[in-house]
């Protein structure tokens, strides 16, 4: 892996990540592919979107359809059909959320599958093992995922612990021509943020994560962690802010200099009818929309927009039909795309300060607690 | 509407219709779009299969979203922003099978909408009135559906309605530039169904659909109905048999001289994982295709079966992802679209005979009564 940094307008970053799988863009925006799908979407649709890199969660493809399927189509880019770039988690957070009878220790965690009950285990090795299977071209270590709220001491034990394991991940990843990114938690105390990330430098990785955050603390603690940590990140090295987040998200971690995000939001809520646009969130399922005519975002230059009625999306809404989440997917992840280019464009012409502002000021993101946090600075 | 027979192999005819939103080659199948959206497929995907033409169902239609609002579209083309042509079914058979506390007099049925309760009626010229705002090229007359089996005097009372009606249909229809289809009715009684075409002869119609088949009887009666009807069509105009029916229905009634058909078998059937293939139907839920490496079909030149592997269709339906919907839909829709091109490149071809003999010796439909009726005469 190679991290190219061509452009810093204050702390945010426009660079260039070249990976095994091509080039990816960033700050970059990672669809995510829960089983080996981003859901509703085919690979000839992404790539026209212009994504250049998804996400697939290791905990959901080790059960189904289980690492040996999936090796043996060489790899989830063969599975998948899916040429571009594959960051994997390293299955830790959906052990933490969706595992039953879960048994902790310093080697691993034991659990049973939710969809089938069957006996499981996860420890450090296993997760860079299932991920090498995967072929992942990035590949995350396994952390304990801490609870939020936490004890400072409890915080400490686990973001400790997590460490240790990245060490592990570290050996066990060996010399894979794949890349390695280690994690940082602490939960939402600066110092054990600190901690972590140091050591996690001394380990050595080629990018680091942001873990823990959008577990339930609010935009100023997060805003705290990033401030806390990016200063003690490799100006060097990418870093990714996992499972984050709202579009208000995204425009305000790019200027703490975060290059990298994924999140479900624009998927998932595609699919509930909650779409993204440069008038704010419009629910379709809203009868309103029932006789409007309008394309769903005036502004917007997607496939979507320019065929179809909001009258349209609300009745395949109503109706339940899959051309309706097809639809409302697709758009959604055109605005998130497009965002990401607008920010990298407003990187590359020194207009990244104006961006965020008139972006904190507009319909998009001005009804957000980044937009208050941006204007109280 | 024109329809133009380029070319006649025994009763089979190859044949062209010119409607206001283009050509359609004969025999075609006409892929069912219930709710203005073929499930699961968008317009630009099933023009790329090669659909000329697509069904709507005005029952659903005229209760979701309402004629007001296809209307303001100028018509469901716009609506669903499907440029080829739609032919609309009357909403009869729906309100048959599916509306709760119907009450039939000889000018209509009232009956009650599942959806919501409301009270909604049905007429010959409500529904042509309907038809007529959703802007269909062709046009259905509303008819009884005759239950099965039934007594040949309750079938010939319901027919005999069916006709009255139609002669309805016809003066409601008045000068439209848009096409209206009779329907023949007459359940299994040879003698009726001739009384039955006879009428709608005289009443003067674009085309004759044979209606009330597929409702439970077998094949061998189909097959009489068929012959039966046709003897008595006018060979100049196009015969559309409703709602049927399997890969070995076409093959078997284009022999009889029919043009059009619709069904949602390819479609419903995909999203059960149920699958139409050269070496015949492939459940895609069966354990063994787990690690099965292959293409779904591997004499199909379609893009699901270029792509992917059948462990991979497996391991979506599996999860009850959205895409393995869309492309076990795509596939099975390219399998009955090919399928047609392969009758009309045998009818031009004068090389028929040879090419129903070959499919039901096939895979594809030897195990069929059809084949059997086949290979009997």
């Amino acid at each position: 892996m190679q991290f190219e940094r061509l452009k810093q307008c204050g702390r945010a970053r426009r660079g260039r990540l070249q990976l095994q799988h091509g080039t990816v863009e960033t700050p970059v925006f990672m669809p995510v592919g829960t089983y080996g799908t981003v859901k509703a979407m085919t690979p000839a649709e992404l790539l026209g979107l212009g994504a250049e890199i998804v996400l697939g969660n290791t905990y959901h493809l080790m059960l189904r359809p289980g690492t040996d399927v999936i090796d043996a189509h060489g790899g989830l880019h063969g599975f998948m059909a899916w040429p571009g770039s594959i960051l994997t988690d390293s299955g830790g957070f959906q052990v933490w959320s969706l595992a039953q009878m879960r048994k902790l220790n310093e080697d691993g965690v034991a659990f049973r599958s939710a969809l089938d009950g069957s006996r499981q285990y996860l420890s450090p090795e296993k997760s860079i093992q299932v991920q090498q299977a995967l072929n992942s071209d990035i590949v995350m270590c396994l952390d304990e995922c801490t609870d939020y709220p936490v004890s400072k001491a409890a915080a400490a034990t686990s973001m400790q612990r997590s460490m240790r394991w990245a060490a592990r991940c570290r050996a066990a990843h060996a010399d894979s021509r794949n890349a390695l990114f280690g994690i940082n938690q602490g939960s939402v105390f600066p110092d054990l943020r600190i901690e972590s990330m140091q050591a996690l430098v001394e380990i050595g990785f080629d990018g680091y994560a942001i873990g823990g955050v959008s577990v339930g603390e609010g935009w100023p603690d997060k805003a705290l962690v990033l401030e806390t940590v990016l200063a003690h990140a490799p100006e060097q090295a990418p870093r990714y802010l996992m499972g984050v987040g709202t579009p208000a998200d995204l425009v305000a971690a790019v200027g703490f200099g975060i290059d990298m995000f994924d999140c479900v939001l624009p998927t998932r809520n595609a699919r509930n009818g909650y779409l993204f646009t440069s008038e704010g969130v419009i629910k379709i399922k809203n009868a309103r929309h029932r006789h409007d005519l309008a394309p769903l975002d005036p502004a917007c230059a997607c496939h979507v927009c320019q065929t179809y009625t909001r009258a349209y999306l609300h009745h395949l809404h109503r109706c339940g039909e899959i051309l309706g989440a097809r639809l409302n997917t697709w758009h959604n992840l055109h605005y998130y795309l497009q965002l990401m280019r607008r920010l990298r464009t407003a990187l590359e012409t020194d207009a990244f300060a104006a961006f965020q502002r008139q972006f904190f000021s507009s319909p998009e993101g001005s009804d957000t607690p980044q937009a208050s946090y941006f204007f109280a600075r």
